[in-house]
């Protein structure tokens, strides 16, 4: 099935071993046999949490993104580390940029937002029964918290406010799981 | 504002120049001083085309994405070339990948995949009032089309059958627009 489209690796190495960024770089062979160059960011993936306090309000961050010289409304997430579970990385990384922690955890869905050069995954969690405490923020890590409703955070992704995908599609989910349409298993 | 946020450029390199990938090394200031890098890819940028035909229904693609050795669906989409506009790249990548081309384009959300590590925008576009015509693949693009309701669309997102972002946040752009909860200027 789908021989018609799939590419066969004949080759490749990591062509550079960055302090963040491994890029690969493979030789594959196309459905009509010729060769060609791959590149792609080798990704560990990553979670993204949906933080909802009991009030129905949304616990956001605000953080600089250097490639985009641009602070983002972002929800809290994270990259993975090397064998940890997702679901315990969720948990930490909301607790470290946040300080909250969360009663009840539940997988939302998870995206691939980079398709054509990195191998990354997201996956979204929804985290309820939030309880605040103190962040812990990694050396070099800088971000401000505020809470929105889910009504202004639709807003801002119709008006472009937020661009950034993790958080528009989480919006999206909160969305859909506020008016019973979608419903988590 | 957000000075407290902001990290300051004091130098850097392209540090790998490749076929596909550029990756960029600076060495920033963070808001408390302290000196960091920060590795990025850097990208033109591209544009995504969500085309509805006449009886509502969405045409779509299949393409196999090597990163993620699977095939994904997807919307139309494609880089800007050096200097192109972004309408003018959605109406050649529309035809080139799909043979379509479309009396009426509507603008609809620009938004930021990878705000980590890249500095890639991607320019939603509407396209109706289509018309078939031959496709023209690029040399070594290998991709299938066809059409989905808006409800399948809908579904594939919710069951986790979509998970390319571009893919996700369009499929919902769709679901707005068509109950009437957001227009488009």
């Amino acid at each position: 099935m789908d021989k018609h489209l799939k590419e066969i690796r004949v080759g490749g190495e990591l062509v550079y071993d960055g302090k963040f960024l491994k890029v690969q770089k493979d030789q594959v062979a196309l459905p009509d046999g010729q060769h060609t160059a791959r590149e792609y960011i080798r990704h560990p993936g990553a979670v993204v949490i949906l933080p909802v306090l009991d009030d129905g309000s949304v616990l956001m961050e605000r953080q600089f993104r250097y490639p985009l010289d641009q602070v983002f409304i972002e929800f809290p997430a994270g990259k993975i580390d090397p064998g940890e579970d997702p679901l315990a990385c969720a948990k930490r990384e909301l607790e470290e940029e946040t300080g909250y922690t969360a009663k009840d955890w539940q997988f939302v869905s998870v995206i691939h937002n980079a398709i054509a050069y990195s191998d990354e995954h997201l996956d979204l969690y929804l985290a309820r029964g939030l309880k605040a405490g103190a962040a812990k923020l990694d050396e070099g890590e800088f971000l401000e918290t505020f809470t929105a409703t889910i009504d202004e955070l639709l807003d801002w992704v119709r008006s472009g406010k937020i661009t950034d995908v993790k958080t528009v599609i989480g919006v999206f989910w909160l969305d859909k799981l506020r008016s019973g349409a979608w419903k988590l298993d």
